[in-house]
């Protein structure tokens, strides 16, 4: 379903437009550049995905800051520094800035680098998350490793595999090389660019508040430009105007105080992981819809651009149900366009006792599943999270935030223990029909042929209401990385040809009219 | 709820009776034999249980044998051998035997020396599974780790955990010492002894049959003790006639091909782990009553002294309820024995995606379920098994036994691959009205003041249809550990009253009339 790009003919790559452009010149200069450097590109990044990041392992989070810095610094941007938030011990954003003689507004560039947990026994042999390995394909396709080769003859449909290849490294490699061709090249910039890497937003981003209500003078702007998730399933680029919130709720039933031999207590002690099972099934029907009260009720009505926007999106349904190897959607009348416009309730995961070579015959003590609920305009993260307690509440369970104590457990049959998650936050959108969004949708399309994708909400789930309520700022996303990405998964990797894309890309909008 | 005896002062404990020993000071004799030489047993049983003995760890299940072979000669017992059966590489059973001249009927007394898997993370802070340790108590009443007493001045109530503490070395443990006991105090025997300690039990007994059908003659008796298993819940003896006999069923449903980010997917791409929870929540309803059509068909009724001596079973579930932390019981109306009688569904293990620390916010590929089945007498275990298939199948599931071809993915919205796992056997019951079961709990009876327990069905599964079908053999089953040995679970003990009491037990029963 792809295209196959090799780079090293993609010259004759069609460019959309150049009228976004500050110079008409500008999309073939900043080509040039960097492939005239494509090897180092790949060295320098390559050695920045080695360094581990996952969120919340603070020594290894710093490292990752140190060298953003000086990636920062030998580009010639200035006022580099950590901006910290009030709590001890909060990862810092990297912050730094180009102040334009004449330029009366500002953009600043958004992306992080922290990344997703990783169970490297999930990995696929001979990957591992933190030593960035080049394959000739996506691994599903059959892509086998190869070799960084000499000369920088990379082709477009290799892949880079490492935790935060896509999410959301590429951000940051696409930002500062971006701003390198830019700067190299001498286009012209009509704003000033200012640049905010954030560490902590795989974890909902606890702290962003504090940095920015600490630092909002510094983070003045007209538009923050938000680096992060996937392009179109289609390959084509993507303006998003909002995201999804999230909120998670974590839920634990109890059997058993210690694992009973089935044998001698099956039939009579009550299986959590059975419990469970029928908690969640009363949660959502066959047809995908939640079945919690009130669920879909705050939702606020997308407007006639939104919607015509969605009615617009390639259908692309046929194509992921093949590639994902679906017979069909949960919910089978929409589209994922349409499916993301509502709240979803998922089971990121469950777990009681143990399977395969581990199993063995007991009743477990326990049952835990993880929920997130992915939030549209209207939700109220913590209002979400609500419904969701109160409908367990509603099946007969006694619900507490701790572990039961021994009168609990004697006087209620089934209890919950849930803990709504501290990490959540609401959704975001901005008007499409703002003339700065105009001058990004323009500046995007003049970077190709073919029409770019705009997205009233994206699924990706980012703190962007946070931006709005602390620095009343605008937010517009635009991702870069391909979609069969597996972000947030094991074997996390990134298409050579949206990377390079990417810093064409944010050059477009770093010196768009 | 227990007990508290000190071994120190129990030569005071009361003797039910000694008409059941073939010389009345029987029991004496063989309570003064273990007391003198108590740290040396402990000794030699903490060596045996620091031999990691987990089913299908093929060196270290030879190992074990090695050393169960070394401690029977030790006591003098004959003919010590290994059993092997016919395919390569099964482990072997130990077998040994005491001729007894003028004895016209032959007992053979069965333990196993396997153990369950273990997963050392879920061993509490200072326990290792093979790295025996005595405490002061249970663990779940505070139980601390002492020092093994220099001059062998144990506590009962003291716990030495391990792996197959309890399950089943306890029962070779006290086996061999119950016939050094008798032998060094010169006890009459009447019948012929033989032993057999089986090394694969935990696997389901597949190459038992084998064994057993290969050395026939060598195995010929009137009766198969089988040490294996607890004792009632109130601490009393017990006699059982049959086990219950299992069967499992493995379970794992269909998501997309690669974890998904569940902002971008959640709400369109069918979750696995929300299928299979409404798949299993179709089988069991909260009534504890098992949903699958013809579940309980089969079922053979209970005798009339079946029935009685379920009538006669003490009240235990008041004291298990606040033991085990229970509100109440899955089936409320129906006693431990009762439910025992009857054949049941349970979860032994759930797995979809993370949970806790390593939990992200994805839509798993897949989710697993681990079902075991235990039976009745009448059940047949493949039928069981084929029930639950047709369950699944009934719920509109596509069945098969291996992972779906691309082809079944897009032409199937729900598949579930479901192993009926080889490894499962039938009940089994032997009439306690038999003149030879009589002498068994006479036997067991003269070494206690407590009414002897009466089981018809014990819950803990064991292969004994096998020794019917191979050698038309009667089995009757004493176990000796305590009810709260967490056998098959993290933190397995065996309480060493148990274990010294095992010993008199099961000398009673090999000397008597």
């Amino acid at each position: 379903m792809y295209k196959v790009i090799t780079w090293i003919i993609c010259c004759t790559l069609a460019i959309g437009g150049s009228s976004a452009f500050a110079q008409p010149d500008g999309p073939a200069k900043v080509r040039a550049h960097w492939q005239s450097k494509q090897r180092k590109l790949i060295d320098e990044y390559m050695s920045f995905l080695s360094i581990p990041n996952v969120v919340g392992d603070t020594v290894n989070i710093a490292r990752n800051a140190k060298v953003i810095m000086q990636m920062m610094a030998n580009r010639g941007i200035g006022n580099v520094q950590l901006l910290k938030g009030k709590t001890p011990h909060t990862p810092p954003a990297v912050y730094g800035e180009v102040i334009v003689p004449g330029a009366k507004q500002t953009l600043i560039f958004y992306a992080h680098y922290d990344g997703q947990p990783v169970n490297p026994a999930q990995w696929a042999d001979g990957l591992e998350p933190f030593s960035p390995r080049l394959y000739s394909g996506p691994l599903a396709a059959g892509g086998q490793p190869i070799d960084v080769p000499a000369f920088g003859n990379f082709q477009g449909e290799w892949r880079l595999y490492a935790r935060a290849a896509s999410d959301d490294k590429a951000g940051i490699f696409a930002i500062l090389n971006a701003y390198e061709a830019v700067a190299t090249s001498g286009l012209k910039l009509n704003y000033n660019i200012k640049f905010f890497f954030e560490g902590e937003e795989e974890a909902g981003s606890p702290h962003l508040h504090e940095i920015l209500d600490l630092h909002r003078n510094l983070l003045q702007s007209d538009l923050w430009i938000i680096c992060d998730g996937p392009v179109h399933q289609t390959g084509r680029k993507v303006v998003s105007f909002g995201v999804r919130g999230d909120a998670h709720v974590d839920i634990t039933v109890y059997g058993p105080k210690r694992p009973l031999h089935s044998g001698h207590y099956g039939n009579w002690a009550p299986n959590p992981a059975l419990m469970l099972a029928r908690l969640l099934a009363t949660m959502k029907d066959e047809s995908g819809k939640v079945l919690i009260a009130d669920f879909y009720d705050d939702v606020k009505p997308l407007s006639d651009a939104e919607r015509d926007a969605i009615r617009k999106m390639p259908e692309i349904e046929t194509q992921m149900k093949s590639e994902l190897g679906l017979a069909a959607a949960e919910m089978k009348d929409r589209s994922i366009a349409e499916s993301v416009n509502l709240p979803s309730l998922n089971i990121n995961g469950i777990q009681s006792g143990n399977v395969g070579k581990m199993s063995s015959n007991v009743i477990p003590t326990i049952a835990n599943a993880v929920l997130d609920l992915r939030l549209v305009p209207g939700n109220d993260w913590k209002r979400q999270q609500q419904k969701v307690i109160d409908h367990i509440r509603a099946q007969g369970y006694y619900v507490i935030d701790r572990d039961p104590t021994d009168h609990e457990r004697k006087t209620h049959e089934k209890i919950a223990k849930v803990i709504a998650v501290d990490n959540g936050y609401n959704a975001q959108r901005t008007p499409m029909t703002l003339p700065i969004a105009q001058k990004v949708i323009a500046a995007v399309q003049s970077t190709t042929s073919d029409d770019v994708v705009l997205i009233p909400t994206s699924g990706g789930s980012l703190p962007l209401y946070l931006f709005e309520q602390y620095l009343q700022a605008k937010t517009i996303a635009v991702p870069i990385a391909n979609h069969d990405n597996n972000q947030h998964a094991e074997n996390e990797n990134i298409r050579l040809s949206n990377l390079f894309a990417g810093i064409e890309t944010m050059a477009a909008v770093m010196s768009m009219r």
